[in-house]
């Protein structure tokens, strides 16, 4: 039994907020896949409006992380491993954010195809997000955090990929620079999305390395 | 009396140089403000200059306070407090120097009145954030700087109002694609400086909390 | 006889990481400057698949690093300073990365000359680098280091002036706002590229000041 393993079983503090910080997450993800891929204005702007709510839920949820950070003398992994984690899982929330922010305010009426299938990389690293908190929780099941973590990996691969040729084909066959400029900005921020989750799986995958 | 109280009026290294970051940072806004108001060429180049100037001191102020920090054995608070609000301070400079440059090197003659009014925002976020240092300096007034932390908060969002409707309006009036980018570049860069401003709160109310 | 003088000789796990990561650096510099310089498609291609492979490449060193930094209870310099130097060069990388890949998908044809200008900028602090890291190890010749540092502030400086001149250039002279997108874009990643390369001589020059 690791070190962990004994300690975590007493910590009742930050697991149970960073799941309601991933669960968050994969309801606002899921709120961005209806969001782009509806053809209803009427249902759009609700989902706009619910991912709105849900980032400052997350802003809530990370604030409570931080404090219980500045209170706490023991935590259950590294402290700075803890804020990093923290912020990574924020800064997803915040490019989800960003770009349905940005769908709503350039008046995009129809959306390319590469935007539904970043949102749907975006809401499959979010679910693996929850797997890999929910079992680091007391290293529950170790195996399922690492193979959690490597799918988000290829999801970012994978959304690299779908990014880089919407854009090229942006380039080759839109002509209207105003409207290469917004959407192109909805797709970058989309797949900084992804970088951000890949970057909460780098450091799923150092507590777990320090734990071996 | 808590301990910040017992230790602070002992600490002669780090206030002094946290009020000079925010007192340097006040004058620029200052600069700022005129710079986006005035109908003078000279007195544009002149306060873009002014800038230039307060962002290297800025830089250089920043500089001392992390080589104090390298130096120092007892902090009056937390090391990556310090690291996080020189940094943020910092930040806020360099938003405001970025979207002067700007200004500058895209030959922007008629700036639109969002820009003036987040000039504002930034300003009287520097106002706050000066209020904010000077009462946390010994924990003299810890209302006080609550207090201003909120306001630099409600000052973010009208901001991001402002910036949300000047984008808006350009994409719906201007044609001129070049125009878009030049303006929406010098938005994107004030409306940061009050993020950055915001994220300096954020680490005072850190502060404050844990003291309580 | 310093402190670090008498702990470095013995650390044999940080030093030949970090030395890998400067040479990996320089050898993606040097294929930058291939990539822009060249006139050859051919030859383009093979440096940006080299490119791509050197990030990757820098991507483990990296994790290297920081998976070193978790199991380590001795390091030879401060963590977080690890920690942040590891990074800047990761970001170093990144931004070339990004740059190449963008001439790639944009299909640049002929390259401004602000361009091969602004990697020569980063080859040069990649070389400035890969001198103070090397002399950083066992403070082997501090003035070496401190001097190495100071030609990599220089060198950001100038590449700010290529930045802004040919930015400036770039929007007398260009009226296609779609070509304005494009180099603008490449401009400011390469940019970017030498204020890490700062970032990371600014870690450096910390390291020394703290053994001073």
């Amino acid at each position: 039994m690791s070190f962990l393993q004994f300690l975590v079983p007493k910590d009742k503090k930050f697991f149970p907020l960073f799941e309601k910080a991933t669960e968050n997450l994969l309801r606002t993800s899921e709120a961005l896949i209806v969001l782009t891929t509806t053809t209803s204005a009427e249902e759009r702007k609700q989902r706009i409006r619910e991912i709105e709510h849900l980032e400052h839920s997350g802003d809530n949820i990370t604030h409570l992380i931080f404090n219980q950070l500045g209170k706490s003398f023991i935590t259950p992994f590294d402290r700075e491993d803890i804020h990093a984690l923290a912020s990574a899982i924020d800064d997803v929330l915040d490019f989800i954010h960003g770009s349905a922010k940005r769908i709503d305010l350039y008046r995009i009426e129809q959306l390319d195809e590469s935007i539904p299938a970043l949102a749907r990389c975006i809401h499959d690293g979010a679910v693996e997000l929850n797997v890999a908190i929910k079992n680091l929780n007391g290293m529950k099941d170790v195996n399922l955090v690492k193979e959690a973590c490597v799918k988000i990996n290829s999801l970012e691969n994978e959304a690299d990929d779908v990014f880089n040729k919407a854009i090229a084909n942006l380039f080759d066959n839109e002509k209207d620079a105003i409207q290469i400029i917004k959407i192109k900005e909805i797709l970058a921020a989309l797949e900084t999305a992804t970088d951000k989750c890949e970057d909460a799986a780098n450091v799923i995958q150092g507590i777990v390395l320090k734990q071996a």
